[in-house]
Order: C-alpha cells, then sequence, then structure tokens
C-alpha cells in the first residue's frame, strides 16, 4: 500500500501534531486572492473520493508557483504537514505538482480520487464498439461512429450527471452501454421499434453532455452547457454527423427527434415529447436505466449493517438495503 | 359473412328507408325513464368496436321484458327497423335477447363487439402460466397460484384501463404478460434483483382492477373501486393470499410494496414511492410497457396513409405512423 | 361589390330555397370516402374569416376531378347550390377550381379569407428591413440577412401562432416588427443590452415557426414541427446562416441562445433559462408583445356594445372593452 | 428541584471549567465507529425537549458496555465532565444507565425530555374511551374497542407527526380527540353524516401511524412506515378488526374508505378522494383540527413579548401572537 | 297546480303539435340581432330550474316591445305555442311581461324558476340577527350591523357561487348561516380563537359576492366583480363600515384579514396566508361547510335509486349516495 | 478616507490582536437575554453592506444603555477591540450612540452601510416628478400627487423587494422610475393603452410595499405586511387618495384594478387577471423592468474575471458577465 494519505486519513491524524505527509488529490477550486500586505496567495480546495480540505498558497512560494497555472479538475501531488485553522483541517503546503491522471493510475491512487463503476472501462467500451456494430443501416453506422471517433476520450470518462444518476467517472460510458443491454434485450419483445434507430439513438441520446460539463475529475456545467443545454448540444452533435454521413432526412430527423425528446417531460428538458416508437422507447430505457443506476449506486457503497440508504432524491424515498428473506 | 349489421353498417344505410336489420351488441347503458302517459319505458344505448346508438323500449313491448333485467355490460342480439330521430340514428327494436359472449363467438361476432389484442387469449394465458412456474420461492409461488386460482376468469377477459393504456378486452392480461417477457428478458442485467419478487410482482401489480372494473364488455369503476382503488384493493387481495400460503413476513412486505408503490409517483395513486429494487424495476416496467403499448395500439389501428395519429393523452403528443426510410 | 357570398352570407339564406351562389374559400379540411357503392368520395371542408361549412363531391363528378390533388390550405372558387343535410348547411357544389392567393386578391376575397393585421404587409415588412439594416456588426447582419433571404416569401405570411396570439395571415411579421419597435424604444434605457443582438435575436427568435406550421392560409403542426419544434427549428437555421457568415463563435452562441430561451420557462418549451441580458430582454419584450398583442386583437374585433371579450385563456381572464371615462 | 442538568443547563457552564454533572437525556442517535488503534467507539447523541449534544464512549469502558445494547429512543442517565472538542460541547461521560420511562418520571424528568400537551394523558383516555363508548352499531363498537385494546400502550402516547402537526408524545392521542368532540360539537348540523361512521373514523384514521413510526422519544419512520405508509397500514388494521368483529360489509367498506381518504388529495396520501358523507366530514376535521392543532402549540410555546411566530412550514406564514384589542 | 308549464313540460310535448302554452321563465341572456330586411329582432334564452330554451321576437311584435327592456335575469310571464327549428325546442312567443319576483312567488312559481336551500330564508335570516346579536363588542357588533343593514336585500337572496358550492338564491345565506353555526359549535373547544372577530369574520367573509356577481335569478361575474374580485370587495366594504362605527386598529386589521386570507391558498385568491388564529379557523369552517354543502346538495338532488353522483369537480370523485346499512 | 472600519475591514485584522477600532454600521437585529448572573445582556447584529458580526452588551454597561432602547434598522457608532470567541469574530464593545442617517452621511459611511442604485436619488426624484406632471387628466395627477406627498420620504428610500428584484435602498424609486422610462417609450406603439391610467398605475403600482416593509436599513415584513399584503395595502392607499381627489369611478377601477393585477398571476399575489390594456401593459413592463433589474444588479457587482454570477432564484438560472466579442 502507497504512502500517500486519502483525505479521511489525513482528517483522523491527531489535531494537535503536525504530521508530515504526501497525497495526490484533484484541485477542485482555485481562487486568487489579496493578501493584508496587498501580495496574491492563492485559495485552494483539494480532495479526493473521500472528503476535501482547503489550503492557501502565498505568493512567493514554490506551491504558488507549481498551483497557480493549475486547471481545476486536474490532479496534483503534494506534500504538507498537517493543521488547523479555526477548527478546520487545513494542511501547510510544502511542495505542490501537476500530475497527469496516468501517473495516479500508475500509483494506484486513481481509484481513489474519484468513484467509478464496477466493470472496467476497457469492458464497457468493448460493449459500446459492439454495440455501433450492431447497427445495420451504413449512413447510421457511419453517423454514430463518428460522433464516437470524435469524442471517444471523454466519452471514456464523462459523468452522465452532476448529482443525479450515474454522477461518477464512466458514468456516462456505463449508462450507456447499460442502456444497450436493455434495449437488445427488448427489441424482440417490441418489434415496432426500429432496431438500428433505437441502438444509434441510446449511444448519442447523452452525447451532449461532453460539452454541457467540463472538468475531468470534478464536473460543472460549462458555459455552453448554460447557453444551449446538453440536448441541444446533442442534437447538433448528431446533426453534423449525420450530414456527414449523408444520411436521409427520414433517419436523420428521427435520430435527432430521439434525442430532443429522451428527458420525457418538457420540464425536465426534453424539447419536444417522444413521438415515434423509438422515441418512446429510448426515453423509457433511459428512465428505467437511471432509477436502476441509483438503486445499484446505494446497494454498492452501502455500509454494512445499514437497513436504509439515505433519501435519494431521484427516488423521492430511501431504499432498502437489506436481501429478501428467502428462506 | 353473417347478415348481422355493425353499428358503423347500420348508420350508413339510406336514412330515408325503414330498413330491416338484425345486430348483435353490448348494452352499454340502461336507464329506466317513464312516459308521459305514466307508464315505464327504457332508454337503452347498443354499442360495438366501431360506434353505438340509442333506442327506446316501451313498457308493454316483448323488447322490454327482453331488456328489463338485463345488465349493463352484456351482449344482446335485436331485430329492427333503422329509423331516426331529431336527426339522430334511433332504431325501432321489434325483438331482443340477452346472450352469452360464447355464442357471439359462435356466430364469429365477438371480435366485432369489442377490441382484442392480436395474440389470443390461450397464447397470453399460457404465457402467464409459465411466469408463475418460474418463481421458484414455494410460499410465493402459491401465493401468486392462489391468487390466479381464484380470478382466472376475470384476469383473462379484464382491460387494464378504462381509458388510458391497454383499455380493451384481455388488455390486463396482455400488459402483464408483456412485462413479464420485458422483465425475463432484464433480469440478467439487474442482478440487484430478485427475479422471484420481480415475477411475482408483475402478476400481482394490477390485480386490484379486477375489482376496481365492473361491467363485462364496457368497463366502469364499480364500487369498491371509487371507495378504495385498485391499489389497495390489489394489496389487499396479495395480502390474503400470501397469508394463506405461510409467506414469510419479510417477503410478504415486498410484495405487498411492490403493489402499493407501482404507480410510481403519489398523484397516479401510489400509495409508497418504491424503496426496494425489485419494486423500482416493476414500476420502470410497468411504466416501459404502458407507453409501447399506447405506440402499439395506435400503430394497429392506423389508417392506411395517415402520417400521424391522433393526439394521444398519455403521450402528450400524436405519433408518426410512418415507417423509417431505411433506404 | 363583387357577387361571392361570404359563408355567413351563405348561411343566412333561407333553408328552404335552393340559391345558385358562387364563392371563394380556403380548403380547410379534405379526407377521402368510400361510399356504399364502393367508389370513393371527397367529404371537404371549406371556410372563410366568418365560419366554416361542409359538402361532398362525388368520384364521377367534375368537383371530385378538381379537388382530389388539390392539398389542404389552398384556396378554391366554387359554384353550387344551398342546401341542408340533417340541418348543417351543406350546399351540392357543381363547380370547383384551384386558384392563386394572387387571383383572390385580385378578385378583392383575400381579406375576407382570413384574418389579417391593420398595419399592411408591405409597411410591416419595410419596417423588418429597417430593423436588418439597424445592425451595426456586418457578420452578424449577414447572419439575419441571409435567414431572411431565404424564407422572405414563408416569413410575410406566416402567423405567429396557432391559437394563442397573433394567430392570423401576416401575425408572425407584425409580431416581430411590433417586437422591433418596442425593443428599439426601450434600448436606451437598457445599455446593458448589446443592441445588434437585441434586434438579430428578434427578427430570428420565432424563425422555426415558418417550419413548425405549414399551411398557407390554416396552418397546422408540420411533421418537423411535432418532431423538432420551433425552438430547435430556429436554432437550426439560425446556426445554418452564423456559420455561412463567418460569425464568430461568441456571437453564435448568444445569437442561438436568445432563440433558445426565448420561450421563457421549460415547460413552455424553453431549451435553456435566459442568462445574457439580451437573452432576458428578448424573452420579456416577447411576452409583453405577445400579451398586447391579445389586447390589441379583442379591441380590433369586439362588437359595438360589448362591455366584455370573451375570456382569454392567454390572458386568463376577460378583457374590458369601454375605453376609459377620461371625463 | 432535583439535581439533574438539562441541556440548556449544561451549554451554560463556562466552557473554561471541566463542572461534574448528571443528567437524564433520550439516547436519539447512536453509531458504531472504529478509532485510529482499531477499538470500536459509540458516538451518540443525547436530549431532551431543549437541545441536545455528542458524546463518545470509547470501547473498554462502563458507558460503553451500557450503552452499546440501548436502543435509538430509550431514556439513559448519565454522569459526566462538561468539556468541548472543536468548540462543540462534547462531556466526557464516566456513567451511563438505561432507565425506565417510569423512573423518568419518577425523578419528575419526564417533561423536561419531550414535549407534552397541556392536557394529561389520563383526560384525554377517558375522553376517548367514553368516543367510543358513543358508537351505538354493535360491531362497529367492537370493531374499534378490538383496535384499541391492541394498541393501547402505543396509542397513549404516540406522536401524531415526525415534524408536521401534534409532532410531540400523546399527540396522536390529543389530535384523536380533539376531533371527537369537534366532530360531537357539529354533528347536529350535518345530520346527513353518521355518527357511528365518523366516531370510529376518527378515532381509527391515523392508526396506522403507530406502526408509521417508531422510537418511543424520538420518532422516526419505520421499515413497515416506508415501505407501506401509514394510509394502508390503518387500513389493514381497521380491516382486520372489522373482520374479527364480523361488521358488515358495507360498514367495513365506508370504515376503510375514511382511512383511505382522510389525508384530502391524492399527492398528500390520499388512496382514494372522500365519496361518502362521512369520509368528506372526518377529512375536512382533520384538517380543521391539524391547522388549528399547529396555531395551538405557537401560541402555547410562544416566548414573552414576541408578536409572530417563526414561519410555519404547514401554515405558509407566521402567526401573530398577541391578543386581540377588545378595549 | 297552476296552468303554467315548466321548460322540462313544455319540452314533453309531442314535437308534432303546436300546444298553446303559458309559463313564467327567467330571462338567461337577451342578444339584439339583424334580420335579413334590416329590422332588429330579439334572441331570448328563457328557463327555469329544469332546463332553458330560446326563442325569437322580432321588431314589431309586442313581444319584443315587451323584452326590449328587460334585464337580463329578471322574471317574464310569457304565452306561445310550441313549436321546433331545426329540431331545437324554439316556441313561437304571442305575449310577454316582466313580472316582480313577489309576483311570481304568488302564483307559486317561484320554487320551480330556481333551486333554493331546504331551510326558508326567513329562517335562515333569523340565525344571522342572532348571530349578530352574539358579538359583545360594541363597534365590532356596529360594524357587521351596518354592513348587513347595507345589504340585506341582496344578502338574502344571492348565491354562494356561480358554479361550485351552494351555488343556488339564498346560497350565500345558507352558507354563513352554517358556519356561523359550526363556529358556535367549535368556539368552545378552541379558546384560542376570540369569538366575536371568528362571528365577524364569518358573516362578513363573502360579503364581496354580492357586487362580484350580478343577476338576480342567473348570476354572472360583473365587471368589479372580473376588475376587483370578492376578496377585495369585501375588504373595502368591511373596512368602511369599520371606519364608520370607531372599530379600533387592531380588531379592524384582524377582521379584514380574516377576509383577505379566507380562501385558503393564493392560487384559489387569498390576498394574505390565514396568520391569526380566526383567520384560520374561519378558513378552515369555511371549506369544511363549502365540501359538506356539496355533499348535502347530491344528497337531496339525488334520483332516487342512484347508487352514485355524477363525478364533482369540487370533491374530486362521485358520492355515495346510498345510506349506510346499519343492521 | 475615514478611520471608521468596515466589517470586511475588522474581520481581516489578525485575529491575535485585540485591535481597537470604531466603526459605522445598521443594529440589524437585538434581542435581550438573561445571562447565568440573572441580568440582563444584549445580543445584537451590526452590519455594512459587506457583512456582519454579532457582539454583546452586559447589562450594567454604557453600551448596553445606548442600544437598549434603540430600535431595529437604525445607524449605530460603535468604538471597541476586536476579538473572536469560538472563532467567530466578536469584539468587545466600548462605546455605542445611535446616529442619524444624516449624519452617516456626513461622515461619508452611508454608502458603506448600505447597497444604492447607480443613479442618484435626487435624480430619480426628479424623473418621479416629471412622470406626475405628465398625467393629464387632472382628478387622476391630483390622486397621484397626494399620495406621493404623504408618502414622500418613505419612497424614497424604501427598497423594491426583501430579496428579489431592486432588493436595495432607493430600490423602489428607481424601479418605479425605470418602468416609467419604459412606458414612455412604448406608449406610442401600444396606442390602446392610456397614457394618463399607466403612468398613474406604474407610480402606484407597488405603493403598498411602504407599508409591507419595515425597517429603514434593513426591511422586513411588517405585522400589516403579513396580514394584508402589498397589494391590499396598496389598493387602499390609492383607493383614499382617488376618493379625496373626487376621482369618477370608471378611472378610480381601472387605477384600482392595475394595482390589483400587477403581479401577474394569482400564486404570485394578483387579486385579478388582468384585464385591461392599461393592466396587462404595466404588469408586463413590471416583469420587464425587475428581470432585467436583476440583471443590471449582478453585472454592477460582478467580480473582475468572472465569467457568470452566481446563480439568481428570479431568473433560474446564472448571468453570463462577459460582454459580447464584437470583433
Amino acid at each position: 500500500m502507497s504512502d500517500y494519505k486519502s483525505v479521511q486519513e489525513l482528517k483522523s491524524i491527531d489535531p494537535g501534531m503536525a504530521a508530515p505527509f504526501r497525497g495526490i488529490y484533484i484541485l477542485k477550486r482555485k481562487e486568487t486572492r489579496t493578501a493584508k500586505n496587498g501580495n496574491p496567495f492563492l485559495k485552494v480546495e483539494l480532495g479526493d473520493a473521500g472528503g476535501s480540505f482547503s489550503a492557501n498558497a502565498f505568493g512567493d512560494s514554490a506551491v504558488f508557483e507549481a498551483l497557480d497555472p493549475a486547471a481545476e479538475g486536474c490532479i496534483v501531488r503534494i506534500s504538507g504537514k498537517t493543521d488547523y485553522y479555526n477548527d478546520m483541517f487545513s494542511p501547510k503546503l510544502s511542495a505542490a505538482e501537476v500530475i497527469e491522471a496516468t501517473e495516479a493510475e500508475a500509483e494506484g491512487m486513481l481509484g481513489a480520487l474519484v468513484e467509478v463503476p464496477p466493470e472496467s472501462e476497457e469492458e464497457l467500451w468493448d460493449h459500446l464498439v459492439e454495440g455501433i456494430a450492431a447497427i445495420e443501416h451504413p449512413q447510421l453506422k457511419e453517423t454514430v461512429q463518428r460522433v464516437i471517433d470524435d469524442t471517444e476520450t471523454a466519452f471514456r470518462t464523462a459523468p452522465a450527471a452532476i448529482s443525479m444518476h450515474h454522477a461518477y467517472r464512466h458514468g456516462l460510458l456505463e449508462h450507456t452501454v447499460h442502456m444497450l443491454r436493455a434495449c437488445r434485450a427488448l427489441l424482440p419483445l417490441y418489434p415496432q421499434v426500429d432496431a438500428d434507430l433505437a441502438i444509434a439513438g441510446i449511444i448519442l441520446h447523452d452525447i451532449g453532455k461532453l460539452e454541457e460539463y467540463e472538468g475531468d475529475f470534478s464536473a460543472k456545467t460549462s458555459r455552453i452547457g448554460t447557453l444551449h443545454g446538453h440536448v441541444v448540444l446533442g442534437f447538433r452533435t448528431a446533426r453534423k454527423a449525420a450530414l456527414q454521413s449523408h444520411l436521409n432526412t427520414d433517419l436523420t430527423e428521427r435520430l435527432e427527434h430521439i434525442i430532443l425528446s429522451h428527458q420525457g417531460e418538457k420540464e425536465w428538458g426534453a424539447a419536444a415529447m417522444a413521438a415515434t416508437p423509438e422515441a418512446v422507447f429510448v426515453s423509457m430505457v433511459d428512465n428505467l436505466d437511471a432509477k436502476m443506476g441509483m438503486v445499484q449506486r446505494v446497494l454498492r457503497n452501502a455500509n454494512e449493517g445499514d437497513e436504509f440508504s439515505e433519501r435519494l432524491m431521484g427516488l423521492q424515498t430511501r431504499v432498502l438495503l437489506t436481501p429478501p428473506d428467502k428462506s
């Protein structure tokens, strides 16, 4: 086990001692402020999957030099000593450097930084690729492939939401693949649903979220996310790819319609109410997997012995965590 | 082809001629009124899958004798002559008799009386029986079997709703079987969902509708339906069977919870918000199949050449009826 | 005065006499049906600004030949004799021909066919052209000009709605010009609002309605209107023109944002909530002119002596029609 | 006056001194945690009617032994010394024992632990007993008596809510008796309301809350409360007693309907809308007394000299506390 | 029994015969129109408690002379012959005269014209007078007395609503007296409620409806009703009387507050949320009696043998009409 | 620059040193409490435009003598030493005196105490006076003048809201003048709107807020604000002035209607829906300027370099702060 300390470990060190430590964290917030003496200093918030803390870096320090150009959402390795200010954990930092996600992973710390789904990224990605391969209509397949080619890096890691369902790294990929599996299981039961359109619609339904959120490890709404919203952004991306792939007008409109209507209700952001068999189907499968994803997550993260989860906003109740008594 | 006339055929006969006809219809409404001379007469509404009309039967006639004791929702065979009163089609009846559904079927008219699903009742029933057989836990299976044994006749024919989805003869059976199929397709993807509970919950989720509605061929809300609602009626039925089958408390509560929560939202009648993996799952599969059932029905009933259906209340839009252009 | 009869005039002719007449009407609905003898016949609804009526055209007639290929929403000149069927006015048609709007205008009947605004189309159009000229930023002006060049014919005549505000011929043009005037009057008071963006946003805010509705004289929602909605259609049109005009990204996003947010609330169809000074401004000016447009219309159409209008859905009350007593 | 210290008294002791104290409190929360050395320790929250505080009990202490098996919601007597940790009052505990409510009462501390209504439990209970006696129909009286016999202990002490009206010890009893009094005062004015059914319905309307909440002195929702809700739980209890008392079907259904509909609106949890004179009546009397109970409570608890209460969620405003000026 | 025919009797006369008749009806609507020959004619709607019909009066007739100056809502006695036009009952009128309500009453026809409550106006009025007498505070009593003195004629006859509860002649008086009775029964239970204010508040709570509605026997919203609403109109009336009676400021504000808040929710028209014990109390008693009034009315008007009423908008369900089975 | 310290300056002084300071603040809250020794002490909250802090004044001190009789919302000058209690800034006060706003202004500190609009009070007031002068109808002008004469002092300084738009000193005056300007710019475009009524309606539309809020520098809802609400209070004020000015009934009702309906929707507090051209117009101009006022304020208060504001409740989004890129 590495000697890097998690936030939870840092906070459990005796407040009375100034213990030296090293750690790898996400730079969640960074603000430049002016001290009484007129010099700038940085107030940073650092965190991992288990918590976060604030610290300051003054203008003439090496830590300031290292963090001043860093972007919110990047990964940093720091050294320092534990300390408290007004009873808040607020360590003194002695060194800092921005590192790549790959290095954090090599150090075995990436998993500790952010919540990830139980299936590996590679496994999920393979299923997505399979999904594309299952589309038979050449231009429709090309449309989807084109979008995925352009967005692969982001698609592999993005969350599916900031605070509701699948709100963690790879969450969008996981949710999309789970919907694909549900789709393929259900298609034989609803022959009115065109398989190609349903699969393409599922893969692209949330593609606008790649632009709506920003920040690799700490998602927040982007400028274009505020101005356009993910539904319209996804529509735009899909439309461009469809035009480049010479998809015929009918299929283009139907594919776009799936994206525009998948939120289900106007007040949840749907630009149109689902009006084709495929759009109704994708919207319902989306809702099914979003809700089941919330259930899966609270079961996965439950503390030993808890009977119920906390109340989940998305389900408007708390979830029973114990297994059925099948005796 | 029989010489029985459908309502649509009757109404297309030249209004100027008093054409004799025979027909088999559902007795949709029956009211006793008093004529100017103080004698009672019946005002009846008769209809089939394609429309309805009103007619009167006076107190001293054979038609009155035949229809006076008949219950709303039964099937009647009538003879009469076409006529109009205030420009409304209102034939003069010369003979009437109540007949059994089996006789209407023998005459090949049952299908014309009421809308039915595309799969046969027998095929659907076999799937339901299979569903029960798939439940492994003995007392849970016994609970479901007990309910089905008690309600088979009604369950085979009841609609799933008065005006929303699957609102036709055998609609409840069809909807339940479609949910079972979806459930069995999806279970491998959501291993957190207990298969036994999900299957039992699906079979029983709408069982209260057998009491909520009344009238064999023309459903309306019953007294107990108004006073209790189908959610509580289903809960009561399932609870009784569970107690008789010695189902353990945990499974009983979870099964009841699926029924109590399946409507999804309190304002749609859910007594509790879905709080177990199985309850969330059944509620979402219910919603998925209800919406897809509306789509399937408008596609099935579409007029040749229509591009869109009428606006559907349950989908808040009209449905595109033409197939995708896969060229 | 022409010898063409308006619908109101036709209906006031003594029902007992079969009076020959000529008239120019809009073909509002057209359905093909099958008569008892197996031949097709047309059931058409014809109307003008003051009412409508139904008539039939049988398969072997000249009227059938003329109307069979006609599109709903076109203008037709007919000859016939007044008649009633089941007390509904339902004339017998002896001749029919589709004519151009220009011919109806030449006959002085266009104004009788459809409601129009008090200002002439030319006057309104001149104001729109002036509005474009007032945009200073070259690429922004080019973007707007490009859209208007592509849509002029439709923009000149389209209604601004099917049933709410400015729901009549030239209504979109009138509403847009009224918003432009309000905008130019208000801009000096809100210097935070960029004039170029506000003007461009106003001209293009409802441009998607040109695709959302179809039918020259009898608007209904088009296929793409159902699948995409006017907000997204307008976004698409503006975006394409902006790209072709090499408008910079910032202005493109802001212009698109005005269109995406102008409906004000998500449940009224806004894809995003207004988040720039210009978007808030355009959305509020839109709401102001829509509501004032309803007031102007009921005042314009009020019957002499009425104290109040009917209840208006869009205002949730009836409007006081009498002028203030300034004595 | 006893030497037990209330929470408010403890917190007003000079933070600088470690003052020894004894006290009787409710064990509101109890969590088991693991210390850095791997040993378990308890984090407990203790409180009374005036506040609460946290304290720790380590694994090898007598306090740990005493509190480890204690249930949340029980009453404990502790000894300790005042202390602060991170400026939060967090005393060091030296002894603890679980005691019965009767002992707390004997020590004169029960009233300080929990809020209680102004009327004594005995007085309220006598009125409830009188209410039952007033039911004339033998099986209906037996039904109610049976439920009350089975639940007396709980019914005497349960609150009527967790956070809305009558949310304190004996609150359910108080609310029920107040409704009974209102009912008997109003019955002569509404002769359409059957007195027996109204009285029985009032006594049983919230009976499900005995199962919905758990914890003697610190109510929270139980497992079955989450899964079924108090409306269905009350229905079940009443139904069972009615069956055992051989109550006829009509009265059973009407009694059940009162319970199922008393919440008034579906989104507030009503399973059916009130559809009998008695159900409408009970639902309105319930609403009346719930709202008046909120008013009575804020008047009772008002600080001398306050003109208004805090804003009450249940009334959507603040309440004027001063008496009318009748000069 | 008089020889005047009710509307129902007129409509049951054989359509084929032109039967002479006399009748007393309310003039519900009156519109002046222009006939083809340029002469004015009246189109009137006449009705009683059981229905209504239209008839025309041409410009040169005695009937025209009699009805032209008549106000909508007045009572008329007509003679004529039964006739049908387009299958609508539309008699030919030969004589008409406006008569006073007292004359209609003398003829024993007033009760047939309009629905009235079961208690007599005199009895209800006596209770109102008693209510005023029970107010002890001199200026408060004077305030109420002053309003009642000014409005007695209208108060005695006005309905309490156009379409919801107590929507019939004397309905406001009946509802007010029923609330007074409920108030006096409940006051001993809620001693926090000042009796004087509650009684005064109840008597005046709906006083604004006397101005909000107009038309003696056929209420519709008046001009000031549309512009101000009954809540503000009632406030204005009460305030004026309070000032004239030198009621102190505190009681004036509290009395006004009861009127302003009695509708309960802002979207139902409350200007403020009830924030005094009296205002909460009056608002809840209002709601109780409004709902019970709907129940009483459907029970009173039920047809022999009906199990359920029609669905009532105000209760969101249908009402069970049969008495409980107390066997 | 004065030696008075702002709250922000006080809080940035090194917590370790007890620095003497002087300051001018608003007395935001004042509560009397009882210390352990039985003596009373004051807990006061003092603040300025940039923040606030708490301090205590014990019963036997000069500070207590000075602040005990002071009203919440007045201005005080204090001396003291910086100090912290439980890590909260909580200075020790050595002297205090209540001062007039004029003195605070003379010391150049008024602007630091409260947020004010960019235009000066005098400039805004001159525009209001001009607005009145523009009313041509003598009695209408007199009505408005009378109200303004009676309320000038309050009108000049009151905020337009507690927490939504224009929620700062002079905010009501600024909002009213901005609406007047918008009105005069728009009137030529909507000739159906009577200028006199629109101007009078705008000046008086929020006049009730002068009574709804209280506290010169720290607005909170008054007793009458809770009991009546600003809509009814404004109605009352306008009505009284109209009666005194002998304004005719028609104009009085229309002016009152503008005030009663300006909130736009019943759930936002409108007593009636806007039903005259002037009322619709004023209500829409109010909404326009309220929303634009929120935009102007966040732009004015934006931190250098921020791209977006915080999320604004009133706009349901965050506002883009950067200017358009007009390159």
